[in-house]
């Protein structure tokens, strides 16, 4: 791993490199992606089964052959361990409970002279989940896309993850068991965000994609945006961490350990102006790491991309950290709240020692479909709000249009749109002979 | 204009290429598009100079050259006529209040064992607005893209607006002047994104992009998202309007061409289940058309893209209503304030017969930047919201950890992420041996 220090020389350019960590070039995957989304597109159900005998190594024949039903998933969901099914159900209440909390409201607001305004909030009719199920499946990531949706009201709430070898997870059929989905089918990458955003012949289109997956479904939903709405471009995991020398050295080292066994592209970035806290937590990955069961992914990853940057004072840390603008950033000073009115930017913010991030992951309640690769700048968590769409409402009395109408004929003649003055010079005039 | 008849045995067909009417093809531009991008990322401002000259037909020759002052924006606006500058504030001032009662707040959640759940909402720092200036000028474009960024507390607002011929329109100075907008570049098109969105030397880049634009800004927008934030990908305006026989005809008429008059490939949407009223409508239209100032743009738009649908009641028209999902809706019904609840899809509703659209384009107060082509299924109007991103908060306590721990593990454990687990347990592994 590398330790920075931010009163040396090389700081700037080294620090440059770390800022361009979530930098993903999609140019040469997108020409791949953009074949496979055009032969969904063309040819449907026969594009589907021949990507899924080359990407998955599976023969479907018909389209039952790419379904999941109900009953396999109650059937999985039966023959889960109670330990597991008890722990499901508690991260499905605790995050169903936070979403419902930020489910957003239709409002009007009535004016004195009887106009009315407003928003009105409609859940959208479809929804896309992706769930990556290639090297391991992933039934958090179920539970923290569909919950959202599932608050926001969606009635079509449709999964797609693949199937290498046509051995759906158990564990991912119990999730969706518990969630109530029943429409599933057994298509990954690409060729899935293909099929959820033009439909084929035996599967409508949905409105909206969310989820999360590798470059090619990155590019496939930045294709596909605009057709439907996405959640974002996300990019491998990362995690920033403020200590100061009050901090526990093992849980930090634990914390950067937990998002390095991700992936080998993840970020693990330790942000300090105590020294020998850094020195202890290098030590301490030192010592974790041999014994990690997914020790080849986390040493490279911890090799290759964790940092540890030293700097002068908490203020520092909180400067460097919002530059980074990580997806989680933990904080674990002596007085965490005072830290957080400085935070800028950060997909999730963990305060206190007792906020290992791995909570966020499972069952805390927000989100854990997070902005990464500094997207935290303009970014936020996925929500309610990616399931549902707003509606302004305009209605106008004809005394509030009287009041405003000669103003808003003044600034359509000054955008040379004569009929737009016109259609509000015709109520005034009416108005008038009315009154006479 | 078209006439469909919802009981006629084409009209499926024919209804059908009124649904695709948003469809966009961005391949032929999409080249053109990356390459200007590209240019402005390699060459940065030598390459804005060579695209103002060879889009705008001028010769810009320094960083100086391409920007526009305060004081020039000052003197614009004290040369307005008085009624324009109300016109100007009283837009100003409504726009302002509606947005300001859908901003965002950050909120937390204390539940009984010492956890503390929240979202912080922060303003990004820099956004990037771009309005169009090619054939006319429209200051309205800027005040509805401006007043979301203020209302959000976004302390760096960046515009771009193409020049031609280097000559700013006064009216759009004047009104950033209003607006206190103080970074100005006369740059347009993909390039004015690609600046946005990337940075060059002398211009800092920016996190998010709103506004309208043709095809070439759009399929730029869609390029950089990811990069940026981005507002929507729009298409050319449009309205449908659900009337009955109690509806205004002449109203109606001018509203329709209002849309028309924006771009030949407008449409404009009447749905009705009264037949006396259509034809009343079209005879309105065709005695209007002839003397409107934009008579060009209106007719080919109305020839080429109008369309009446007669329905046999309005539960029919409100059915169709949804299918297109229009950017604006229009309810001239006995009794409008009925039919909301049952509008899914639509940018905005405009109730009753005073509530004429051009009102919703100036000074209503909701946005008129709105999602077009159906893309109301999913797509909201633009806000607040774009100008802010959330944090997830996650303050945990010892207690609430001791209560959950043990099924975050459980979870972790389930996805192979043995790290995961135990970042968890070294806590409560801590806690016991405390207790002891």
């Amino acid at each position: 791993m590398k330790i920075l220090d931010v009163t040396s020389k090389s700081f700037e350019s080294e620090f440059k490199a770390v800022l361009a960590r979530g930098k993903m070039d999609m140019k040469e995957v997108s020409s791949i992606v953009e074949g496979l989304l055009n032969e969904i597109a063309t040819n449907g159900l026969e594009a589907l089964k021949s990507h899924i005998a080359r990407f998955d190594s599976w023969q479907a024949n018909s389209f039952e052959d790419i379904c999941i039903t109900p009953s396999m998933c109650l059937k999985a969901y039966n023959e889960l361990s109670s330990d597991l099914k008890n722990a499901l159900k508690l991260a499905y209440d605790r995050i169903y409970a936070f979403h419902q909390k930020q489910k957003p409201q239709s409002w009007i607001d009535c004016e004195d002279n009887g106009n009315i305004l407003g928003v009105k909030v409609t859940p959208i009719e479809r929804a896309g989940l992706y769930i990556p199920g290639g090297k391991a499946a992933y039934p958090s990531s179920l539970l923290m896309n569909a919950i959202p949706a599932i608050v926001a009201g969606v009635k079509e709430i449709v999964v797609c993850s693949p199937t290498p070898h046509n051995n759906p997870n158990p564990l991912l059929l119990g999730a969706l068991h518990l969630c109530g989905i029943t429409e599933i089918y057994k298509v990954g990458g690409a060729s899935a965000i293909g099929l959820m955003a033009y439909g084929i012949k035996e599967i409508k289109k949905v409105d909206a994609i969310s989820g999360p997956g590798n470059i090619f479904v990155a590019c496939a939903k930045k294709h596909v945006f605009g057709e439907v709405n996405i959640d974002m471009i996300a990019g491998p995991s990362e995690i920033g961490i403020i200590a100061d020398k009050h901090a526990n050295a093992k849980y930090i080292a634990y914390d950067l350990l937990s998002q390095a066994e991700h992936d080998e592209m993840a970020s693990s970035i330790l942000i300090s102006d105590d020294s020998a806290l850094i020195e202890s937590v290098k030590s301490h990955i030192e010592h974790i790491l041999p014994s990690m069961p997914r020790v080849a992914i986390a040493q490279k990853s911890i090799a290759n991309r964790a940092v540890m940057i030293h700097t002068r004072n908490l203020q520092e840390s909180i400067d460097i950290a919002n530059a980074l603008a990580p997806e989680h950033l933990e904080v674990f000073t002596l007085n965490p709240a005072e830290v957080l009115p400085y935070i800028k930017h950060a997909g999730a913010i963990f305060l206190g020692e007792y906020s290992s991030e791995p909570i966020g992951d499972y069952l805390a309640g927000p989100n854990h479909t997070l902005p990464t690769g500094g997207s935290a700048r303009f970014f936020s968590p996925l929500s309610v709000e990616h399931f549902v769409k707003k509606s302004s409402i305009i209605a106008f009395s004809a005394q509030a249009l009287k009041q405003v109408g000669s103003s808003c004929v003044a600034l359509a003649q000054c955008e040379s749109l004569d009929a737009h003055a016109q259609a509000v010079l015709a109520r005034l005039d009416s108005m008038k002979i009315n009154k006479e």
